[in-house]
């Protein structure tokens, strides 16, 4: 998520230390309504369950329904572009439609500003804050994406994005693609969930630690913090191809969006420059690898990425100028991570291009 | 030279591009002061030129004489660099005697904070604006590294660092230690001035140029200039051991005060984020080739270099908090450049170790 109400860091920083508000509104879209509405659990949690049946309290559950929901995902957004990822691995395109706000949201809301005449087409608002206040009229946090809204009554929701691509996998199954790939394979999950779980809190939100801190020492704290977490990584990558052993799962989905953001902007603007990710060879290779295959590098914006973070933190870049660098070719050189072996869509296949309409309009080698 | 009286950043802006002022007490110290005085010349000039023997209008000569100058160099600065480089390649230690303010001057002068008593030991004051008062009650302009100081009356004598590495190769000959190299060999000099000066344009001055634009605009114009003149640098490096060709020149020191820099400050701070030095392969091995060689990486401060730009420059960091990266001990990593032959001091030899008293006292992964 990234938040733009209270904050343009999308969270609260409570003394030197950066901390994320992870309050949502936790709604579910499932595909069995009255059998998810008889559980509930009190707990949110920052990086969602697929076995979870409940809801949180307070939380309601809608049904799964093609052509319903539209997906309010900005590119520029990590949170958000893991929707993107997942829904496109899925082959859910269809089912569930994609407004991308652009990437300098204002102190208020995201915005709608690359649609012509500043609206989306499909909900006709020009700032995702309409929708917000369409399902909530006092609604008191930020206006976050990924935003799931109801298209009939253009309200939102669920913005809780730690569950949102979860249920993608477990609640929209009827709908995916011919081919869909398992991103949470039942005998993996035990592991895979505490890695999920690291690579949110020392990763995911590490970067931004490290780039929101309000001290020098909170600030050191955070960037050894993070780059122990990309040492364990960059070992943990040495011998297998993907996360969780021969096959792309939702782990490696939930590391590939901070990967492709570091050197274009975390490795500067935060201050995470220990070393640039193109100086980790397994990190690299494997970044490189999964930017390679369909589904992930084919929804990459580098230049919204950019203009999001350079742009929107007035407070760390006053100036607001955003780097021409660094260059991106390198993101299509030889990885040589097959020698690893593996199956990237295990029993499944990759999904097909993007459709003209998806593709994301700046910088991406892939398009030139 | 960097300034901090107009402007902490050495240079006024003129419009969107950044403009270096390039207006310096013009005096010298010279061998022969009844020789020099009797020639002139009108124009001041970015790069000096050593084979000059007059002086610009309305400057003075100043007699050669050990033990009477102070060298005021902040580590942190790159043209201050310069002369703390030349004069430890030339053995001059023991004759022009050192001062080293602090990495963090404020708005009007550097200071001697790092000092006992916030002094500078010789000249006893506590702000090298306070020297430049001796010399000039109404100094109107930047208080700037590097300032050689007379220390009979604490004047500055003269700042004007273009001219001041060359007089020290050929004014303070009779006082070079045994074996000092001869850094502006008399056959180079017709090659080598448009090389510096081109250094001087596109790098030294390049990458303020980038990091001080005033618009998208004038950065991204800076930015390319910038790396059109590295790869032209890159191409030149590839099959010669130095600029120059075989030996150690005036043009080496002035390119290796930038690079050191790079990736610590330039890469980041002012966006020269095409790629890091450490990507390319000619520049970085011949940095690091002379960072290993007696008189340029026993010289460096990286902790007063990091400290310096991220902390004076709060215009475009905020926040004042310095990057923890990059890792420094790949400076010492082999560069290979020994297959290219030279020599890297001609008939001269290396400069011994650097006295404890004047080691950096910052972090420098020789001094581990």
């Amino acid at each position: 998520m990234s938040q733009s109400d209270y904050s343009t860091k999308g969270a609260y920083v409570t003394g030197e230390e950066f901390t994320r508000d992870t309050n949502y509104i936790e709604d579910r879209v499932v595909a069995d309504v009255d059998a998810v509405t008889s559980a509930s659990t009190e707990e949110s949690s920052t990086i969602g369950d697929p076995r979870i049946a409940g809801l949180t309290e307070g939380a309601h559950a809608w049904p799964v329904e093609p052509g319903r929901y539209r997906l309010v995902a900005a590119r520029a957004c990590p949170w958000a572009h893991r929707t993107i990822i997942i829904r496109r691995l899925l082959g859910l395109e269809d089912v569930i439609s994609l407004a991308t706000p652009g990437p300098t949201h204002d102190a208020r809301s995201w915005t709608f500003d690359l649609d012509e005449g500043g609206r989306d087409p499909v909900l006709g608002t020009q700032r995702l804050q309409e929708n917000y206040f369409k399902r909530f009229p006092d609604y008191p946090r930020g206006i976050t994406v990924p935003a799931l809204v109801d298209i009939p009554s253009g309200g939102v929701v669920t913005n809780n994005y730690p569950q949102l691509t979860f249920d993608f996998s477990t609640q929209w199954k009827q709908y995916h693609r011919e081919g869909a790939p398992d991103l949470i394979p039942e005998d993996l999950i035990d592991d895979m969930l505490p890695v999920i779980k690291r690579i949110f809190t020392e990763v995911n939100n590490g970067v931004y630690r490290a780039g929101f801190a309000g001290s020098q020492r909170a600030y050191e704290e955070a960037y050894h913090r993070l780059f122990d977490a990309l040492d364990w990584l960059e070992e943990r990558l040495a011998g297998q191809r993907y996360l969780m052993g021969e096959t792309i799962t939702e782990a490696d989905v939930r590391l590939f969006t901070t990967l492709v953001r570091f050197d274009a902007v975390y490795h500067g603007h935060f201050k995470c420059n220990r070393q640039k990710l193109a100086e980790f060879p397994n990190l690299w290779n494997y970044a490189r690898d999964l930017f390679q295959t369909p589904g992930f590098g084919d929804t990459v914006d580098f230049d919204q990425i950019k203009s999001h973070y350079y742009e929107v933190h007035e407070d760390i870049n006053p100036t607001q100028i955003v780097p021409v660098g660094p260059e991106l070719d390198s993101w299509l050189s030889e990885h040589g991570r097959e020698k690893l072996g593996g199956q990237p869509f295990g029993a499944g296949t990759a999904p097909g291009p993007v459709s003209p309409e998806e593709q994301p309009p700046g910088a991406n080698p892939l398009y030139r």
